[in-house]
């Protein structure tokens, strides 16, 4: 396993503050210096009071010191009373750390509905300063978990100008926490010196390809948030918005991003096989992407996926429930690389071949419509008998 | 239970012909007289052949007299072969019952991408034409089922100018074929006389609220087909597009289609209960649809109400996850009649009484927007683990 770092300048914890009842429940990231941040949120209608607060926060624009998350409660349709929570974390915070409230941002993830209970927050947030450290990075990765199996994690290096560059991204999983909610955390921290224009611009051209190119159930979460913090410690030339060095830091943010997306759904609740859905030959992207989002969401196909069964039919006919208008003669249907259906017909002389196919921990589904360019790949993951007890036990 | 009786003029049969390994896998439903009708097909990419064939027949205009179902095989992406086969169906039926063989239609429902065997279907059609009685119809109803668990009729009657009409819908459910594809089939005969534009109306204006208002698992199928068939026998005063006498067919026409589409919900693959969402006080009919169909299609609700837990943020959130803007402060869940969340808050004071939630074998979900006069209801059902073990299996 590869060495997991936090950039230069950034500090962090994770600890168990008593929202849940055992597991590491709060988490910080803290820069010793101003960040730039470029932030992404749920587009969901219902979304929860941190992120209604951060957005107003960054409205403003403006820079970013410090990041405090639980885990346990989204604080999601709590009403006035959740916002004011919700501020009182990033005052709580703020005051902690001797820096401007607005500096301080507050992520939640958990239950929806249920309100906070602040006292253990309140206190264990004293607990998160005095603990900050180089060396929290896993601390932290812990704390905003939720059924994760795991901590995602995803840590890279590169030069700009002779500079080394760190940028470290955590996320936590599209798993349903105590089994009620699908929710995305993601935090890419880097000591990257960037323009506020260049910041932005990478964090909404890497999303594209990771973090909204994947799904586990279909459901979108109201907590789901991005964001992308930079404070310039590394010490390079400014990166901005064109050229060379904004191209290498674009493509190590997507490489961060695709990575951490790749985790969350290898980490699915109940999940046992990781399916990479790729359509090309669509007329347009946006009609490969609507076909791959289709197929990818498909319960039929996951269904098929898990039991191992090639069933190209239940492919076919997901594709063609997408909306987008193709001629089913010229579809091909490639499974695992092998053929199923090609010009018009079924593609009999594989069926040999079949016995592998969809029987790895990863699987394959190519669909070329050969009508055009169009190209897409999305991220999902069968659906087992796990999921349905996970998310089907009492709970609130 | 009623008695279930085919209208005036009209007799059926149903056979094993040997598609399937043992159930009846043929039906025919035929007129002694000229039929008007109307019909809609499937809206996937994805046609099977012989919805494209009954199509194009019925783009010409004309009367249907006949229409022969085979079960076992959906005939799609069958290519070119297929659609020789859906006419050789075609006009097979319509020689041996000496009809134009323009007035026969054809339907399919079974595995997708399989080329159909076709001896025993030509074979079966002999003895489907020399058993029709006018006794049939539980024979042509057993015919057209995959994986039903019961045969789906409604047989009503009502008078027009004091002449008895009767109206007799047949249906099959949308679970997975062995289990490879949600299907739904279904065929209306009237003996009523009805106008060419009265009978297209009155079809368009009740699937809107009948089939195209439930859903099981959200995947569409390739060969969706509704059929209504009027042959004018009940001697009935010709009924126009306007006027009591259409609203009063109307009414029973989608009385007849409701409860057919009620019977394929509660005979969902794996499904335990009926979920009826509805949706009220959105700004426009078609913003409560689209909330109605997002949460209907939930994994995460139905996985809630398969686990008898009142899980009402999971509702808030898909409800927001269906692309609708509305105020979440204003909005009200109430799950099988009693309020959980009200004016931006949770209630909790009826906690103690949702030990009944979800418990029943019908559930009801009510969202209320309050925000304007739009409404939808769209009927679902639970997902089980049996869902899951019946469409994992290997079939093809």
């Amino acid at each position: 396993m590869k060495e997991h770092i936090l950039p230069k300048g950034f500090l962090a914890s994770g600890i168990h503050c008593g929202i849940k009842k055992k597991r590491k429940d709060l988490s910080l990231f803290y820069s010793e210096k101003a960040c730039k941040v470029a932030a992404l949120f749920t587009r969901n209608t219902v979304k929860a009071a941190p992120v209604l607060l951060a957005r107003e926060q960054l409205k403003k624009g403006g820079y970013v010191r410090a990041v405090v998350v639980n885990s346990g409660n989204a604080n999601c349709m709590t009403g006035r009373g959740g916002m004011r929570d919700a501020k009182r974390m990033a005052r709580g915070v703020a005051k902690l750390l001797c820096i401007p409230h607005r500096e301080a941002l507050v992520s939640s993830t958990g239950i929806i509905g249920k309100p906070m209970v602040m006292k253990p927050i309140m206190d264990g947030m004293a607990v998160l300063v005095a603990g900050l450290s180089t060396r929290g990075l896993i601390d932290a990765a812990e704390g905003i978990m939720t059924t994760d199996r795991f901590t995602k994690i995803v840590c890279r290096t590169f030069t700009v100008g002779g500079k080394k560059i760190i940028m470290t991204g955590i996320a936590k999983g599209a798993g349903m926490v105590k089994p009620d909610m699908a929710t995305v955390l993601c935090y890419i921290l880097t000591d990257a010196s960037i323009s506020q224009e260049a910041i932005k611009r990478a964090l909404s051209s890497s999303i594209d390809v990771s973090l909204n190119a994947i799904t586990v159930d279909g459901d979108m979460s109201t907590n789901d948030t991005m964001m992308l913090l930079a404070n310039g410690e590394a010490g390079n030339r400014l990166i901005r918005e064109k050229g060379k060095d904004f191209e290498l830091f674009r493509k190590n943010l997507e490489i961060v991003s695709r990575d951490l997306a790749g985790m969350i759904v290898r980490d699915g609740e109940g999940a046992s096989k990781v399916i990479k859905v790729r359509v090309k030959g669509a007329r347009t992207g946006s009609d490969a992407k609507k076909v791959a989002g289709t197929v990818a969401n498909s319960l039929l196909v996951k269904c098929a996926v898990l039991g191992g069964d090639p069933n190209w039919g239940r492919i076919a006919s997901s594709a063609g429930a997408s909306g987008v208008v193709f001629d089913p003669g010229k579809m091909q249907i490639i499974l695992d690389g092998i053929t199923f259906f090609k010009r018009g017909r079924a593609v009999s002389s594989v069926t040999r071949k079949t016995a592998s196919v969809f029987k790895g921990r990863d699987v394959r589904i190519e669909v070329d419509l050969h009508s055009g360019k169009g190209e897409a790949s999305v991220l999902s993951c069968d659906i087992s008998k796990k999921y349905i007890t996970l998310n089907s036990h009492y709970t609130t």
